[in-house]
């Protein structure tokens, strides 16, 4: 699989040159993970920043009584990392684990800094991807508060279509902080409804 | 009150030249507001990024029940608006209003692709404080899903010593997703066990 994916998203936000693009492709390279593998795991520091040309993980923090709790799931033509640890370069708070096989880009912490040396429009593509990655998450954590479980994951079902398809349900559950009791609760409930 | 502070906290991140600042300084203006004032107002579209050079902000969000739910405080040398109104220039989902008499730096829409384009750096520089706010936010949907009442408050204490003073008790607890009565119920416990 070639890296037009992430050409072509990029291109959404700001103009590559050939020899931009050129540049890119010197200094990325992409990775295939089997099912159940890792990206990062906690504890770990993560080296790359990854773009998802194929394939599907999730993010998950295990807390001290063991539990996961999933933050967010990525699909093709969207990132995943520990972000945290992967700009500061300490031990990650996440794990990143794919669902399916997948195939990633991967931009190593060793080349992010020549890469916006070299194009430094990519500071203004990531600048930008950022402040979309930061209201979506501001959203979610409005949406903890102020919405029902049910409510919640009708907005899930609603915005990631795609996503609900490929994951087992326990997984939603996880993502939605609920049990899967509950979750399997709110479905039989929303099919009485229909 | 000069922007000095702004100067300072954006020379963290890259070195502005005396040409920089002086574009910088002819592109942007200080705004003093009064405590109870709004900066921004839910359904409005948000018009400007604001750097708080004095005061105390919450960015709060009122559900179809009426109820507040605080997402944010910022203080001196901290960031406020309703980013996602911002940057699409659609109705905000949040208010920003005044908890002190605030003096607050403002970057208007209107200029701030003119300041990417003559201070190219400053993408830089917003790349990478969004790099912290977006790791800082999904680091709170964890803390939601994982930590109890108390853990969570005694963070935002340690976290937070600053602000904690200054806002009052509900604010916090609401900030918490809890309400003041249970909020006070912990602190009573905090005071027993020490």
């Amino acid at each position: 699989m070639t890296i037009q994916p992430l050409i072509d998203y990029i291109q959404r936000f700001v103009t590559l040159t050939d020899q931009d693009i050129e540049i890119l492709q010197s200094k990325i390279f992409v990775r295939n993970y089997l099912k159940g593998q890792y990206i990062v795991q906690q504890g770990d520091i993560c080296r790359y920043e990854c773009f998802v040309l194929k394939g599907c993980t999730k993010t998950f923090y295990i807390d001290q009584e063991g539990q996961e709790h999933i933050v967010m799931f990525s699909i093709e033509d969207w990132w995943t990392s520990d972000m945290g640890s992967f700009i500061t370069q300490t031990p990650a708070d996440f794990n990143v684990q794919c669902l399916e096989n997948s195939e990633l880009v991967m931009f190593s912490y060793d080349i992010i800094e020549d890469l916006y040396r070299e194009i430094p429009k990519l500071e203004r593509f990531f600048r930008q991807i950022l402040e979309r990655a930061f209201v979506a998450s501001q959203k979610r954590i409005v949406r903890n508060f102020s919405l029902t479980a049910k409510e919640q994951y009708l907005y899930f079902r609603e915005q990631y279509p795609l996503i609900e398809q490929r994951i087992p349900q326990y997984m939603i559950a996880s993502y939605l902080g609920i049990t899967k009791e509950f979750l399997s609760k709110i479905k039989s409930q929303l099919i009485l409804e229909q």
